[in-house]
């Protein structure tokens, strides 16, 4: 047993220092690609003991791979040189809502759905929602600057941290921050972390934003013939004076994949349809409801639903939860993308990924938030067909290059991590990539902290099949 | 001459480097404290002409002070170690709204109330509004991350910044974010150079993000007799469900140097005024007008107006905007400070800065974005008096303690600088600013960029007087 994993039991209880082959195995992988087993695992409940882990990391050299639940799309937990696994999802739960500053204080390990939970008890409201929302921790959340059909009117996670508690891949304890809504004290460390991928150290806690609960929301569903159509319905809807909660997209296919896995009463001859979502007063969503409504009639919507009860709503998101499952039981394996695009170019975004699939011979779904712009292609395949995950490849670094030749970016919300980290040059170019390098030295000049993740390494290729 | 200035000179048309005296001199000061002569003054007028300055800046390690139109309240452009002022401000104003995508594009120089006039053609909204919106340049609000009243509900620069074009310390250019809503791709720079104060780079052309402009806004004023129930009465709207776009305070002081400056009708015998904005559907404005006179109501005010027309709201916020020319009447010098704290604690800071002003012996008043912590205790006073100044400079330093023991921060919108770059470790610590250094020195390795702002220097002290 290596010296430096007897220096981090000397100070943590047994039974959370986990060196079996069979524990260290269920660390290995994570909900993207890939499987690596770590020479250690470490379940930290406080933040002493991050600090101690640390210590001895930073001082062998050690590799340290921050985990919470493990939901990452993109390898964010991956232990992909071996090293620690430091899993964050033991520690105490602890969700403190201060209501009068409208901010709640949490624990990293706290499941993010619980946080939005807590605030509606004070009329209050978290807005990132994550489709994981009820199974990842905030730590993840954090670190990967997670998203969620509510970025459109609220935005992301970043976009509610007001203070961090870190500690520094060196050990140290770090604040930044704070309790307040306005800082401008210093260089902004705390939206530095935050979607930095476990690359700069572990967020121990943080003080996040909340906004009042809105009193009501309203639920309208599009129906069109043509895809072209619905991009330009959703960007019309934009500039109409109404800013949506949620605004989603499915293409036929999804459609389809849902009407045969939980029938929901969707349009199958229908090659588009959108959902908004609405919140605010009452009296304020029955005019914008009309007004979305009309728009998406003027623009060439063959079918608009305004829906007239809670249970109807409920019914219209619950079929758009279900693509998800529904497309898994087309293929077995599902390549999950997240590239996104300026709003605009999405029917043109649309028309390409129609090209990529046929080009490919490959299976793509369109499905995903496109309000922002962030659509979710997702390739359909089987990774025991080494064959066709060779044309998956080739389809997935098609589809980040129309993305950034349509000015969007490789990741709208599920981060670079190890898939890709090949393409970060095309996107932030040769000094781009160098100045983030620094960064990440100055503050990590050991390289203990999630090493192999964001920067590509020397020759670095996407591969999705076992090598 | 130095050959520092040849070099310059050599890529520039004659009559845009500066070097005589007058003309350094009127480019010696900003809207804050001190007075610095740079050794020359450079108006650039696209991104090759940075590229230049900057290349041999860096060569010749030669500081460099980016500069704007100069309103920064904490010493941001001042030369304070000579070198180069490079002045955007001459800059062609282009201003790109796209109206699909809910974003513009933007040069350095232009206006901040120019984008916002823009977007308004097109049916969106820039929120951040600075009090400066109308003289300042943006470019001068990314540098600071500037606030402004609609902070409250809306955020503030950093909020509304996608991508930017930046010319890094040594003269390369390059671009992070874009024109995406989301962008999850590598640690985020773009949050990392909007109110870096000039420290990092020279941002060259900025994308923003605009919002659906409301259809209509709504003004509440609420008087009250005693200051800790104004304090309490803005939390309470908070939590009712209601976010307003604006909420602002005024103390007796305030009330009665507006009055005597230019006479609104506010009640002179008052402790508090506190002014409200709504903005959204006037079917749900007139729902929350009344809600939030209510919990006003509720909670003491002695008396509540909502604003029956355009005009009666336009005088309202018109008395608002008095405070400061008005407050500058008493007497010639002002020091107008941005601590900002927690919400819940604005009854307390209010009561800190009462005992601070007797315990000093200094006039204080008090007004600001209550709504949002963020206070302006101005100091008013007389330069010229030596031995004032000295108690005012006391009675900052109390200022800034009494925010950082109440769980806030040193500065809300205004900036470090100079002035309160003393105090950065009481609220970071000492391994918070090296690791803020570190980040410092791995993208400006020679220093060159906007020395002697942010990072305290060894024994620094706030000096408000002459020596």
């Amino acid at each position: 047993m290596s010296d430096w994993i007897d220096e981090i039991k000397s100070q943590l209880p047994a039974g959370r220092v986990l060196t079996d082959l069979a524990d260290r195995s269920s660390y290995s992988f994570d909900a993207s690609f890939g499987q690596y087993i770590p020479e250690a695992v470490v379940q930290a409940k406080d933040k002493e003991e991050v600090v101690h882990v640390l210590k001895v990391a930073n001082r062998w050299k050690v590799p340290v791979y921050t985990r919470g639940q493990g939901t990452c799309l993109s390898g964010g937990p991956l232990p992909v040189h071996g090293g620690i696994v430091l899993d964050i999802s033991q520690w105490p739960r602890e969700i403190e809502v201060k209501a009068d500053d409208l901010t709640v204080v949490v624990s990293p390990s706290v499941l993010t759905a619980r946080i939005d939970e807590e605030a509606a008890k004070h009329g209050l409201m978290y807005p990132p929602d994550p489709s994981s929302a009820h199974v990842a921790t905030i730590g993840g959340n954090l670190a990967e600057n997670s998203g969620g059909p509510r970025g459109l009117k609220y935005g992301v996670t970043k976009d509610f941290v007001l203070g961090l508690e870190v500690v520094t891949p060196e050990g140290e304890v770090i604040r930044t921050g704070g309790g307040t809504i306005k800082n401008v004290t210093g260089i902004d460390m705390t939206k530095l972390l935050v979607g930095s991928e476990g690359t700069l150290g572990v967020i121990t806690e943080a003080t996040l934003k909340l906004v009042p609960k809105p009193p009501e929301v309203q639920t309208l569903m599009a129906v069109f013939d043509e895809v072209r159509l619905a991009g330009q319905a959703i960007s019309k809807t934009l500039t109409s004076g109404v800013l949506p909660s949620k605004m989603e997209f499915m293409d036929k296919a999804c459609i389809r994949a849902v009407e045969s896995f939980y029938p929901s009463g969707l349009p199958t001859d229908a090659e588009a349809v959108v959902l908004v979502e609405l919140d605010g007063h009452p009296e304020a969503l029955e005019v914008e409801a009309k007004l979305v409504q009309d728009v998406m009639e003027d623009i060439g919507a063959r079918e608009t639903k305004i829906a007239q009860s809670k249970e109807e709503a409920q019914e219209m998101w619950h079929a758009r939860k279900q693509v998800s499952p529904a497309i898994a039981q087309i293929k077995p394996t599902k390549v999950s993308e997240d590239a996104t695009v300026p709003r605009s170019k999405i029917p043109e975004m649309i028309e390409r990924l129609r090209g990529i699939k046929e080009k490919h011979n490959v299976e793509i779904v369109v499905f995903g938030h496109a309000g922002d712009g962030n659509l979710h292609p997702n390739v359909l395949c089987d990774q025991r067909d080494q064959e066709e995950m060779k044309r998956v490849e080739d389809a997935v670094e098609a589809i980040f290059e129309a993305a950034i030749e349509l000015g969007g970016t490789l990741s709208g919300e599920h981060g670079i991590g190890t898939m890709k980290a090949p393409f970060m040059e095309r996107e932030l170019g040769k000094v781009g990539v160098s100045m983030l390098k620094r960064m990440k030295d100055a503050w990590d000049p050991n390289g203990i902290m999630n090493p192999g993740k964001i920067f590509p390494e020397e020759g670095q290729k996407l591969v999705l099949r076992d090598e």
